[in-house]
Order: structure tokens, then C-alpha cells, then sequence
């Protein structure tokens, strides 16, 4: 037991969910924000968390909880956001304590939809945080395996590394260990660009495609984000890394994946509203193929898998006809 | 229809069956060497080939059949050698007729045991055959998928490219991409490499692992292979093509390869050699893993993943220590 009243989880999702269990590993004192009181009592009473990754044991004693973000705020230094980015505005709009010197941590994937920003940069310009206190948590991680307590390889970046390593002490343990970056916006771009490839697996699986393609098409998706990276965010960094082609392949190659589920619906004929419908909610990479694509179209990275993506989703076309005009974009 | 008595595939597998298969549709006529006047005699009879891949319909009025390979050499010009690395020689000693002239590709994966070498260095070195005149086809590819006519892109590589250009004229067709290569080292050893990373992934499944760490582990693999091959081959090449990486992940993420299967039941608690009978066959990657082995100890390349898997098949070291012992050499 290290330390006590320093970090706080925000957020009631399973990715939230996970980070509270690794930190419990860690601290004796955690704080956690979800807005449903009645998760908060389930987990008092039943040590669960009722809706989400309700596999892993949780430890009343050592949580601080509350359904009030702005005494959360308040009371940790450190804050580990783990909202989904759809709902991310919605959620500190309630904000009216303010932010200044605390350390933001997104383990958020995606960009924000009503700013069209990657959430380091979303604190950074709206809420003014100095990109020195803003970091990033990022996988390759599925949390029901953090849940199963099988070894998981995390990233933690943060342009003052002090900072990354200095929470790295509270996260890392048995079956989590920790890598240090500085490259906070290259490592949130690979996290939200790896939902369109996602996607895109699921595309080319739904229509038929197979492994050998498959293959082909993760191959080009990691020199594609390279390449978008590289406009965005000009820094040495390997694209082979866990944070990048890890976090990639986790999520490409997992059935489970929303973001595959989602392009195999759309590979299959569903229209893209009878695809969120039928799963009801809406699959990150979505917005982030518009994000990515508009960004692309300023900075002229050359992105064959991110423009047929959104051709698809945005512009109506055919998903048989723009894959076979991928295929011939890919080698 | 574009050329006759060209183009020879010599061998009777899954792989040679496939290539079979991509030529057929482009020429007349194509040589094959098989052992088994059994399976010959039954392909002219039912069109398929009895023992592998037996799903793809082959077209016997434009095979030239036989089981005598001198024949085949003699009458061919350009031989795709398909034979499993281990029987090479053996076959190779049957020889009685010249390879002088002869353009020798080889869709061989592995190290050919008795010389330690790759196939393209042995035929150099144990047929005097000039470099220029030896080429690679490699994947990615499962030959199933082929027989299935599923969109695959396979890479030819050759020191004189336009060999490679010539040949990819009859292999290309509806289902087949190419891209052309002057990297016969590379990807020589890419292809050899996977096989030991497929054994890696299957050990690391076997002891329980999840998806989380199979992602660190190829996203450290292809970091590995690129160290490796730099250190015997140095030149411009991009590890993330599909000739590398998606070699890599096509045989890494499959539940069918040999390799992968092979490494699970060593996960498992299997010993080697029950493993193997198990199997009723050698995996490729387990003569890889000592000739890379070896390789690595004379240039000093960093191969964690390699010294792991060596260390269990070899050295009899307990899988589990192993892999534990790795999880600290991976980020």
C-alpha cells in the first residue's frame, strides 16, 4: 500500500471498471465518479459492479465513491478519466469546481464528437489544461482480461514522463506492466485510429473476405497510421510498439471488438442506422472515421483504408464496391 | 492463355496444389512433379488432389504429370520448388539431370535441416545456382483460402526482378495479387521466422494467456524479426509489408497452423517429443528455432522471443519459467 487520496477514476465502464481493479492492487484509497447511484450501491453491497465487467471483484472499503463528479474533482489530484468520448462533454459540462493543477489521464479511445478532438487535446483547448498535466492510458487491453488477471501490457504517456512513471507505481502489479512514453498524441491517435481499422476488418469479413486479406489489410493499417501519425504529430516513434500496432491487432483481430461487430453488420448489408440500432449504441471508430477523415484531407496523408471507411459510412457507397476498390489500393 | 512448357511446380502438398491451382488459370500447360503415382493417378481420374487441399478442382488436361523429377527439370524452365523443407534433400538427391539455367522459386517456408540453410542459400550453395536466378513466393497465404478463391496477395521475390515480374504474370489472376520483391533474404527468413513466433503464440496459449498478451507478443515478434533480418541481410526494406508482418499474423492469429498447434500442446504440458508424435508430423519451426538460434548466437541480434522458444524445445526448460522469464524481456 503506497499511497492515499491521489487518484480517482471517473467513469462506470468496464475500462473504468478494470482501472479501479488494478489500482486496488495498489492503493488503499481510490476515488471513483459514475453518475448511476444505483451502481454505486450495488457495488457497495455486492462488491460488483452491476452492469459492467461484473466478473471482477471489487473492494468497498478501499473506494471513495460518488455520483457527484465535482466532489471527486476536489478531493484527488490525480484524475483517470474513462468516459466514453461520446458522452465526455455531456459529463463535465456538470463540472463547476475547476480543474487547474490537477493530472489528467485520459483512458479514453476516440475523439470527442461535439469538438472533433482527441480528448488530451479536448482538455487542452477547453478546459485548459497544460498538455504537461495531460496523459494518456492506453492498451493493448481487453479489461474482461484484466478481469481474469491475465498479464496486460499498458502504455503510459505523458509529456512529463515524471508524471506517467509517478502513476505507473499505483497501476502497475502481478498482471499489469507499464511502458513510459512521451508521445501522448501519436499514442491517442493510434488508439482511435485502430477503431476504423476495426471496422474495416469488419467490413472485409462481413463481405466475405478471409485471413489472407485480412492480414494484408492489417499490414497496410499500421504503415497507413504511421503515415497519419507522422502528418499529425511529427516525432521519432516506433509504429511497432504495444501502443500502436498492439492496441491495433488487439482490437483488430478481436470478435468481440464493437468497432468489428459494427463494419461486419455493414459488410453484411445493414444500412449504418439499422447497424447502430441493432446494436444500440454507437461504435467509436464511427465518429472517428469522420475525425480521421476530415484530418486527413487538411494534412494529405495518404489513407486508402480510412477513406473507404468513411465513403461507406458517410457517403452512402456500396461497401462491396469501395473494398474492391481497396483491394487494388493495398499491397 | 499466354505461354506453354514454362513453368514447373515441383511437389504434391497443400502449397504446391494452391499454386497449381493460381497457374492454371493463366496457362496452358504446367509441369508437376509429384512423388505419388497414387495421387497422380487420382487427380487424372477426379481432378482433385486426394490428400491435400482437396476442396480446389484441378484441370488435368493441362497438367503434364509425372513422378519422375528429372523430367520435370528437364522439360521446365521455370521450377517452383513446394516440397516441406525437411524432405528437400532427400528429393534433391534424386537428381540426375542439371539445374544450370534453370529459374528456381522457391514456395518453401523453413530451413532445409541437413544444411542449416535457407532454400534459396542451399540452392546457391549446394547447386551452384546464381542468385539472379533464384526467387521466393511467400505470403501471406493459407492455402485454403486459395482453393476457396479467397482474394490473397502473395509477394515474389527475386535479385533480378524482372524474373519475378515474368513470373508474376502467370501467378496474378481474380483471387491473386502481387507485389514484386528484390528482398530473397528477407523475406526468406520472414517466412522462416513466423514459424517460430506461431510456435511462440501457440505456448503462450497453451499456458493460459489471453489475447491482451498475444498482441504485445506479435507487436514485439515483428520488432524482433526486423533486428534479425537486418543483422543478416542489411538493406532498405519496409518489415511492415505484407511479406513480413502480414506473413507474420497470418500464421500468428491462426488456430489451424501447425506451428501454433504444435506450441499450444507444449503450453499444455505436452513434451517435445509427444507433441510430435501427437502430431504425426514435425512443425516447421521446430528445426527454425535452432538454426535462428544459432544464427542470432553468431550476430549477436537481440531475440528474446526466439531464445525463449529455443530454450523450450531444446534446452528443456520448462515452458512456464520460460515465458515468465520472457514477459520481462517484452514491452
Amino acid at each position: 500500500m503506497k499511497d492515499t487520496k491521489r487518484i480517482a477514476v471517473l467513469g462506470g465502464g468496464s475500462w473504468a471498471t478494470a482501472i479501479i481493479k488494478m489500482l486496488s492492487e495498489n492503493l488503499e484509497t481510490i476515488g471513483w465518479y459514475m453518475r448511476s447511484v444505483y451502481a454505486i450501491e450495488h457495488i457497495k453491497r455486492n462488491k460488483h459492479n452491476p452492469s459492467y465487467l461484473s466478473s471482477a471483484e471489487l473492494h468497498p472499503e478501499q473506494l471513495d465513491l460518488s455520483d457527484d463528479m465535482n466532489v471527486i474533482v476536489d478531493n484527488y489530484d490525480i484524475l483517470i478519466f474513462a468516459i466514453p468520448s461520446a458522452f465526455l462533454k455531456t459529463e463535465l459540462d456538470k463540472l463547476t469546481t475547476s480543474l487547474e493543477n490537477k493530472v489528467i489521464f485520459s483512458a479514453i479511445k476516440g475523439i470527442v464528437p461535439e469538438s472533433g478532438l482527441i480528448v488530451g487535446e479536448h482538455f487542452h483547448e477547453k478546459h485548459a489544461i497544460p498538455f504537461e498535466n495531460i496523459g494518456v492510458i492506453t492498451g493493448p487491453c481487453h479489461a474482461e482480461e484484466v478481469a481474469m488477471e491475465r498479464l496486460s501490457y499498458l502504455t503510459l504517456a505523458c509529456q512529463d514522463q515524471e508524471k506517467a512513471k509517478d502513476l505507473s507505481n499505483f497501476i502497475a502489479g502481478r498482471y499489469i506492466k507499464i511502458k513510459i512514453s512521451d508521445d501522448i498524441i501519436g499514442t491517442e491517435y493510434a488508439a482511435m485510429l485502430k477503431n476504423i481499422y476495426a471496422i474495416a476488418a469488419g467490413i472485409a469479413h462481413g463481405l466475405g473476405y478471409g485471413d489472407n486479406f485480412q492480414s494484408v489489410l492489417m499490414s497496410n493499417a499500421i504503415r497507413e497510421m504511421k503515415r497519419f501519425i507522422k502528418k499529425v504529430h511529427k516525432m521519432k516513434r516506433n509504429i511497432n510498439n504495444s501502443a500502436y500496432l498492439g492496441d491495433l491487432l488487439v482490437t483488430g483481430y478481436s470478435v468481440f471488438s464493437r468497432n468489428r461487430m459494427f463494419g461486419n453488420m455493414i459488410g453484411k448489408g445493414y444500412t449504418v442506422k439499422s447497424a447502430m440500432l441493432e446494436m444500440s449504441m454507437v461504435a467509436e471508430g464511427y465518429y472517428a472515421a469522420k475525425s480521421a477523415y476530415n484530418i486527413k484531407k487538411d494534412n494529405g496523408a495518404k489513407t486508402p483504408i480510412i477513406d473507404a471507411v468513411y465513403n461507406v459510412l458517410y457517403d452512402k457507397k456500396e461497401a462491396k464496391d469501395e473494398f474492391k476498390k481497396l483491394t487494388n489500393r493495398l499491397d
